[in-house]
């Protein structure tokens, strides 16, 4: 049986390690009120709202803050010691009334407490007071680094959910590739690959398996086609496949929300000699950036080698983006593949790997991967082919 | 030609009102970082990231803030004097320097400046300084509050593409009405559906059309089925579709970022006498609603009016949420039609309008309708059938 969630022990532990770290500093309770906090402590998964949601945590308790719209959802799927519950918001009483109650039957008025952030955002159109100005005699410390230093090293556990994720992202990618033809459009290719490998994921894993994200399966190129493809960031203009377009892809896969990246330059037809020039250095690049991640270098020695590369090889006009950012829940996160990150790389540490090069009028050229670090170097989360013969669609 | 974006003097409109609004304050400089806040006023429409984007807006001129790989994608979209961009971030010099270069450039080291927030949020691992931090000696002054009130109230453009969202959130429920059958699942239902209406939504609206939002048509369940459909807001479980089973559903589509809500309560086979009872319960209290909105009242006496009828008809135990909120660009927006929001509806606000009724063990009810404020009462903007005969899908 395939992995599909964590375990207990596994939320378990985050506690334990969190609530060790901060103790170091004499900060007794933690208050996390970011969604991706919430859900890494709690287990709960939710749909975020103007409704804050907290949670609380001390050596001896727990509690989850909820809108009374997720109460019962809170109890089937939060694992902590206690649940309240607030009417609404903005209602007669504001949320965080309620907060300030739990936090003071916890008896933390005059407490250290470490908060991933000051109170919950302006989602919304939320607005409300600060944790500090809800218990002015308490001490309030950001820490927020510790929490993201945390989910940066993954547990085996986690690494089983990536790897999971890679396996459906696999399929959707290789179902977009399957379906691209010449004049077919974006979106009928994306939704079919989306739909088929979403299909096949749900009856494979059964009725144990929770996707936590945004969708299922998923395959498409956010308008990255043709001369777009140039656009790192381009959004969905629905292009008909032509003969000579570039076309670069992304796919990826929910499992309890772990989701890896997985992205491909592919060619409709016989690539030009310029086409595969371009291709052959992006490919050569990315296997250098791959091979040089190891333990206990800073990432931004990665991005280094990356960046010499481009002068190197007269590529400096094509530069668009750093080599990559961590992966695990979110769709980036900390640290990246950067000159300007000196996170020291570590075991556990899940990154993607897309040094891109985009010619104006040409195309853009960019695979990403998602690896892990292990004692030795990396091991490829994604695994989709990444060689040119594999990427050419006949026409 | 259907209207499937907003003309140029609807943002320079936009840029004029806030500058006069705050001027009024002696505030003549404005700096945006939410994504939203930076569409709403420079038309460009991005994928958010670690990497801040910004828009500053003078009497005199304006800048955009953009990473270097969204540099050719804004000189495309964004409707600005000027687009200034860095290389990375973190990169060796950090993205809010450049725009304390900008701000500088503009004389405004001294200024008032009106900002959504002081610096870029915390998204993705992004960290950084404030702007009050840039410029010690400018006077920084949080005008959120400003830039939501003018987001509430929709102009006869943005009204147009919001009855162009629900044209064709229609057709994706029409066919996820259709395609519901017992032993399907939630996902092949939901997915099918909004494959459907989106490829019929692309080649009416032809290559002019850009969504700018989280898909294009969809229409789905998001868990809410049988039982489940008690939780308002469940997730994804993929249940088959059984006799009996209550189905509450979603819908909607995206037109240059704005988009409508449309919720139906939906009965496999025959209703129960208790089904139908909580139904046209449900149905009298969202008529209740819709039929109190009107100009001049507070949002809270909408609210006020629901809770009434749900104390009047015993109904306290299966209340959940508020009747509903603002909707544009975004899911949720303010103000709320709750009874601690004391915001006075105006002519142009536009709402969901959703009170649910929420039976543990037998069922949610909830229909949602977006409706737009008119001197008069409202306009439905969604206008799918909302009476029982035409939700129960023979079985």
């Amino acid at each position: 049986m395939p992995r599909l969630r964590l375990s207990d022990a596994e939320y378990l532990r985050r506690r334990a390690t969190i609530l060790q770290r901060l103790g170091e500093r004499d900060i007794t309770a933690v208050v996390v009120f970011g969604p991706n906090n919430v859900s890494y402590f709690s287990r709960f998964g939710f749909i975020p709202t103007e409704r804050p949601i907290a949670f609380v945590l001390t050596r001896d308790t727990s509690a989850l803050l909820v809108p009374r719209l997720e109460l019962e959802h809170a109890q089937e799927f939060a694992l902590t010691d206690r649940i309240v519950s607030y009417p609404e918001y903005p209602d007669l009483r504001h949320p965080m009334e309620f907060l300030k109650d739990i936090l003071v039957d916890l008896r933390l008025s005059r407490a250290k407490i470490g908060v991933d952030s000051d109170g919950y955002g302006q989602l919304y159109g939320y607005r409300g007071p600060k944790v500090s100005e809800l218990l002015p005699e308490a001490e309030i410390v950001n820490v927020a680094d510790d929490i993201e230093y945390m989910q940066m090293i993954n547990s085996e556990e986690e690494l089983e959910l990536l790897r999971e994720s890679a396996r459906w992202a696999n399929l959707a990618h290789a179902y977009l590739q399957e379906y691209c033809r010449v004049g077919a459009t974006e979106t009928e290719i994306s939704m079919r690959a989306s739909y088929e490998a979403s299909q096949a994921m749900i009856r494979t894993l059964g009725p144990e398996y929770r996707p936590l994200g945004r969708g299922l399966a998923s395959a498409g190129f956010r308008g990255q086609i043709g001369k777009d493809s140039a656009l790192p960031h381009a959004m969905t203009s629905n292009a008909r496949l032509k003969p000579g377009d570039i076309l670069v892809t992304g796919a990826t896969a929910y499992i309890w929300g772990y989701s890896c990246e997985l992205e491909r330059t592919m060619i409709m037809g016989e690539p030009s000699p310029e086409q595969e020039r371009f291709f052959n250095l992006m490919l050569e690049v990315q296997t250098l950036a791959i091979q040089t991640i190891k333990p206990g270098i800073p990432c931004s020695a990665v991005d280094k080698a990356v960046r010499d590369f481009f002068k190197e090889n007269g590529l400096e006009q094509y530069w668009r983006h750093h080599t990559g950012h961590a992966k695990s829940t979110l769709v980036h996160e900390a640290p990246f593949l950067d000159v300007g990150d000196q996170q020291t790389i570590e075991v556990g540490m899940v990154f993607t790997v897309e040094p891109g090069i985009y010619v104006p009028e040409l195309g853009g050229f960019r695979h990403s991967d998602t690896v892990a670090v292990t004692p030795d170097g990396v091991e490829m989360i994604t695994y989709y082919p990444r060689d040119l013969a594999s990427l050419v669609i006949p026409v």
